[in-house]
């Protein structure tokens, strides 16, 4: 791949575009972006030159769309009549079945493969933009066919994946729409939730301690980005916090119960397993 | 205060004996522990060495409770009758209600002060020990009477509580018992809670990012010290798991909703404010 098209340089694009670099690649990158986002990513040097959509489909052999969701689902089908084959299109929304369905429906020429970088901060803007984001983070690949990861320029893709030190998992758009809810949009809510009910608590500035800092810190994470993750993954999101629910009344009840001691190892189990690499 | 006497010398007690001696406390430290902690304390600096209760009682100006909130419930009684004026008994406990009610019906001579140091791990035990585990954390005090805050035991005791870079702040035990029960019993439940249901998600452990890592970090913790916490404070915690529930059940209603922004925000107004110093 010898040109590299950022559509979005925010906090994710940026950071794809810094961690590229990074990891060796030389060509230009071309940034499809607003102006004053150019101007900043240029700045920074993130990207070689700001673009129009066209030129960036007529040149890039990656076009890599790192806006919200809603804003990939709507470009989709603006950049299908320009692309060739050849080309490697893919995402880095936070939701699949959504955003692999439009591409199915509206990439024909190119190929698409659908991504989900396990990486954020609480801010947005290509300001916060860190070419180590994805460093020891899980890259999570939702081909539309399996025979996609045997596309070179797939498997370029996820060489330099590998590079940015990403651990690529490939996955099914399903059932990474309903492993993200528990494992990234529960937490949030969850997050969300626990500060609104603090916003009731006495003095809790005062006396806020580690746990619920920490507790805490995913509900700094802006509406604007969720809104599309909860607008394209409702189902699976309602089904999530129905479990939340039912483990935390079962919580409730057995509270200064012997079954307490079990959720509680079984928790540092789960705990433990997730932080060993 | 010449003789500092710790009973209880892990995580917390010996991270009390560290920070104390940062503070500048040059005296004896004398622990009453296990002959293993002892041993391990003695080996650390932490203390100059290891006493039994009664000698404690009789040599020590400070006693500083630092056990299991159950086992500080049960000494109470035992160091009572050798305790003399002028002496200073206070605790490290997680709840406060029941821990001042027993001093109260036990200790006369001495003064008892109610505290808990809003500062901890995930580790247990004198070996993760600290001397900067309560720098710029909240000190919660919680005085039996508002005139124990004019005794020179006292005041000499929250000075060093303020060099060791905590923060005192004082508060009523029932208000104690109901704040932590948000502030630090439900963010506990939470991680426990969702690293139970995360035990049913295939492939957590390939696809976790750092909003589930901590999110679980809790979860980590040792039911040993939780038993007792959930024990002693049963009613406020079983409110605030309600409150929670329904809490996430309007958030599960207002998904994609208009509405779900203005929780974002408020979350996020929370969240921010408890961060500030």
């Amino acid at each position: 791949m010898d040109t590299v098209a950022i559509f979005g340089v925010g906090l994710i694009g940026g950071s794809f575009g810094l961690a590229l670099r990074s990891a060796g690649f030389t060509g230009p990158i071309l940034g499809v972006s607003s102006a004053a986002t150019i101007a900043q990513a240029l700045d920074l040097g993130i990207i070689s030159e700001g673009v129009s959509l066209e030129e960036a489909c007529s040149r890039a052999d990656l076009i890599y769309l790192a806006q919200p969701i809603r804003q990939i689902i709507d470009v989709l089908p603006r950049i299908a009549p320009h692309l060739r084959s050849g080309q490697l299109v893919t995402d880095a929304g936070s939701t699949k079945v959504q955003i692999v369905e439009t591409a199915g429906k509206f990439i024909s020429r190119a190929t698409f493969l659908g991504g989900h970088p396990m990486a954020g901060k609480e801010v947005r803007g290509v300001s916060a933009a860190d070419a180590s984001l994805f460093r020891d983070r899980p890259y999570l690949i939702t081909p539309s066919h399996t025979t996609d990861l045997q596309n070179m320029a797939v498997i370029e893709f996820l060489d330099y994946v590998r590079l940015m030190g990403a651990n690529p998992v490939i996955l099914d758009a399903a059932e990474h729409d309903r492993s993200v809810a528990y494992i990234s949009h529960l937490p949030q809510l969850i997050s969300t939730a626990l500060a609104n009910l603090l916003a009731g608590v006495p003095r809790a500035r005062d006396i806020a301690g580690p746990a619920v800092l920490d507790s805490t810190r995913l509900a700094l994470s802006p509406y604007e980005v969720w809104r599309d993750i909860l607008e394209t993954n409702p189902a699976q999101i309602t089904a999530a916090i129905d479990e939340m629910n039912g483990v935390l009344l079962s919580l409730k009840q057995q509270l200064t119960m012997p079954g307490m001691e079990q959720m509680f190892e079984q928790a540092a189990v789960v705990a433990r397993s997730i932080r060993k690499k």
